[in-house]
């Protein structure tokens, strides 16, 4: 593990062996609304050194069109398709690796980011919000039935998560052992407003728990996302560096996929931490801000 | 394992050694909204050799109340404090074992029937259909906060399940380390139409996945539901049958708990399926129908 704060030949050393950044955003380019010092000057600079920038973020309720506003808001440069959530990853998925045959649809558990990339990517989904309303009785269970023509399940985090949808991604996936579980994250909890909710590997947990399939989850730190952003965006892996401020996710993520990684101190991991875990990012350093 | 179809010094001797009986309902008593052939006759017998009858249910969205309804309709004798449902169970076990405090409230996941069954042990309680209505965006989140006076999280099945019932309970448990962290039964589907939808596991999945707690359960097969019947109505463990249709829950409950076990083959096993099994009963009969 080289640390590189303060060092400027060791910083020097690093950005020569990297062409494409990834990086996660929450705790590295922001704090909730707040741009970290000096990180928008950073970015300007990578990018002016010919470095490719992306993106990559677990949340799903987002598309990556959406996502771009809030780099709109905090004035930093960014492009659509420099960002890659876990939506436009699943969407992606697939499209290109499974192949989705054009007389099938997904059956969707999400929020507008899923459906907005699945649009995008031009793949036919049913769900969402058109099953905001939950069912009124008991009774009203004889009405979900198995659909043939759902080949697979797209679960991501969902505000307006309902017995209906639970039920009926049950059922699909439960009757039709073709019908491909597929997840946009498996974060247990997410932050705000300085605490933590339940995430969407919460609410998997409740369709997960009673079939005998496993979903495959698209999200960091999961290998699968990695094979997408790879594949999409035809990176050298060894020239690649995923920056984050998580061991669990973002440095094993990056490790994971053979990619050189970075920690930064701005967010949930504490000096502590770092002396105490098994996940060893390749570099650290107190700040993407202290980078240049 | 001994076999009763047909044996008549076999089951005399079973009737001998046997003072209370405790009934599994569905597949045992009735199908459905059909009585199982000559099984009120039995039940009927069974009373005036002075036996004891009750009636043990994980279904915690009906009060024992309501669910003497079901017996009414079908015209099976039964009395209220004949039927031990998991919602009284919890609500019993609140009152008499934990003890809670005056001051103290239940926070409800769940139906009526919990709402009516905590009523009727006089413990103060919240949430449940007061919480139908979801929060409406991601910026209701900060609505959320700890309850310092929610000593205890109650968790049913609800048809109502939404985020915001989630959210509040995986916040009073997650800050309050003091918190019971109770549910009615852990069944991970539930039979409806031929088929099986998500039950009470499934839906407590998501509130348990990102908690390090687990809850304690009160239905069937645990034994905290047979440790509150037995404290309840004062039974001789070796003189009470546990009789059912269901190996993993209905006959491991009356193994777990010291009790004598009685299958019926007139609900889920098959032949084959206690061929197979680890988990033996006592005594096994084609039907209740046929026990008299």
């Amino acid at each position: 593990m080289n640390q590189l704060t303060g060092n400027s030949d060791a910083i020097q050393g690093f950005l020569d062996s990297i062409d494409t950044f990834l990086f996660d955003c929450d705790g590295v380019i922001w704090h909730g609304d707040h741009v970290i010092q000096n990180v928008v000057n950073v970015l300007s600079q990578l990018r002016e050194m010919g470095k490719k920038v992306l993106f990559v973020t677990n949340n799903s309720t987002k598309s990556r069109k959406a996502y771009l506003k809030k780099f709109v808001t905090l004035n930093i440069e960014a492009y659509a398709d420099e960002i890659f959530g876990s939506a436009y990853a699943a969407a992606y998925y697939i499209k290109h690796t499974l192949q989705f045959p054009i007389d099938k649809k997904v059956y969707v558990v999400g929020m507008a980011g899923i459906q907005e990339e699945l649009d995008s990517e031009g793949v036919r989904h049913v769900g969402s919000s058109a099953d905001d309303e939950n069912l009124h009785s008991m009774s009203d269970m004889s009405s979900i039935k198995n659909d043939p023509e759902v080949g697979a399940v797209l679960f991501g985090f969902d505000l307006n998560i309902n017995y209906k949808k639970l039920a009926k991604a049950f059922t699909y996936l439960h009757h039709n052992k073709d019908c491909h579980f597929l997840a946009t994250n498996s974060d247990l909890t997410f932050p705000a407003g300085g605490t933590v909710y339940p995430g969407t590997g919460a609410l998997l947990a409740a369709l997960s728990a009673p079939l005998d399939k496993k979903p495959t989850i698209l999200g960091k730190p999961e290998p699968t996302m990695m094979e997408v952003i790879v594949n999409k965006y035809k990176l050298n892996r060894e020239r690649t560096c995923m920056v984050g401020d998580r061991l669990d996710t973002d440095i094993l993520f990056g490790h994971q996929g053979g990619l050189k990684t970075l920690l930064v101190m701005t967010g949930v991991t504490t000096a502590q931490g770092l002396e105490q875990t098994d996940i060893r990012p390749d570099f650290v350093i107190d700040s993407l801000g202290s980078l240049l």
